[in-house]
């Protein structure tokens, strides 16, 4: 049987992390989100995601699927990733892996049987999975989170159907490990889900405010 | 006397460029934008600017103030610019020059004679200046459109209200040749508002639904 934790309780972000009977509690260790970025993503789902996750006490990795090379994204802004997929998948878990969108980047993180490798076992350790725009049919390539509720950008609605998921036209859905989103226009609310789901509702709450967003 | 141009009217991108009596009329080429990219910059205002105005037609070029080397943004998210800011201003006229906030890209921008001398030249020409969040902060360092109407992030009111700059608490603000606006969650809609002021409004709303954005 496991021992009760003692560490104070202050937010929800260890539940997919340690093997502790609290479902709000801190270990002092900031939440960890792999952010997968293949040339084409939409720099924007990426950037933004990173940045409210960071801004979330959030320890973000940006790993570029080809390598540590810059990547040139859908509108020709080019971002250096942190490091590559391979060095970043020896770190360790993550409590959440994100799929920006971008329909060049989705393609390729649909053909890297590296991500469908890595999905799976995200799905198996109970880890979140994120996925916004064109990226969830990244999931759908890889057979995950099969017969989930999800949402994505319009344009793929209905390869997600042929797949067999449930579609909801919300701009944020939640199930179970799963949380999807639309597009770049929906990202802001993508990124606040996941410092909510990670770092409690408070803690996004207070990120609200000096961002000048209007929800 | 000008010679009438006898041009197809298409948008009103080029009042600022040509010496043509009409204000709305395509030359068929794009309008142009430089985007200033110094250390600790937003990466979220300057990629969804640059993102926006790349899906409007603009052509953008994001220059690094300190060279073409990656420029590590304010939480840590690196761009690789499209060239130096020496280089970029050898090439001509910019329609538009956009100066994004965070308070250390800011703080670089105020303190470059460069910039400063840059903003004169755009300024004196009739073309548009735009800056957001911490970015109009360099306006007043430089003192250039002095008295004019302008927002920005609210922790710099102060400082742009004493140096005598009208202040707004508009989302995003147009006053002559200054468009302004507050942070990283008004800058879909400072970006449009360039989107519009380069290449009109059908341009502009045509970008809004693709991207499920909520105005």
């Amino acid at each position: 049987m496991l021992k009760r934790c003692i560490q104070p309780l202050v937010a929800n972000h260890c539940y997919t992390r340690l093997k502790c009977r609290h479902l709000r509690h801190s270990n002092m260790a900031e939440p960890r989100a792999l952010l997968i970025l293949a040339e084409g993503a939409e720099e924007m789902e990426a950037v933004i995601t990173a940045d409210v996750l960071r801004r979330g006490g959030v320890n973000v990795t940006i790993a570029g699927l080809a390598g540590a090379d810059p990547v040139t994204c859908s509108r020709n802004v080019v971002i250096k990733p942190d490091t590559s997929l391979d060095d970043a998948t020896k770190t360790g878990k993550y409590d959440v892996v994100v799929l920006p969108g971008g329909l060049g980047g989705a393609q390729r993180l649909s053909a890297s049987s590296r991500v469908g490798a890595l999905l799976k076992v995200q799905e198996a350790g109970g880890g979140l999975i994120a996925a916004i725009c064109a990226g969830p049919t990244a999931l759908a390539a890889h057979g995950v989170a099969a017969g989930r509720t999800l949402t994505s950008h319009p344009s793929v609605r209905e390869q997600l159907a042929a797949a067999g998921y449930a579609y909801s036209e919300d701009r944020v859905v939640r199930d179970g490990q799963l949380l999807t989103s639309r597009g770049p226009g929906t990202t802001f609310e993508f990124a606040l889900a996941l410092v909510e789901a990670l770092q409690g509702a408070e803690r996004r709450d207070s990120l609200v405010p000096p961002m000048l967003l209007k929800l």
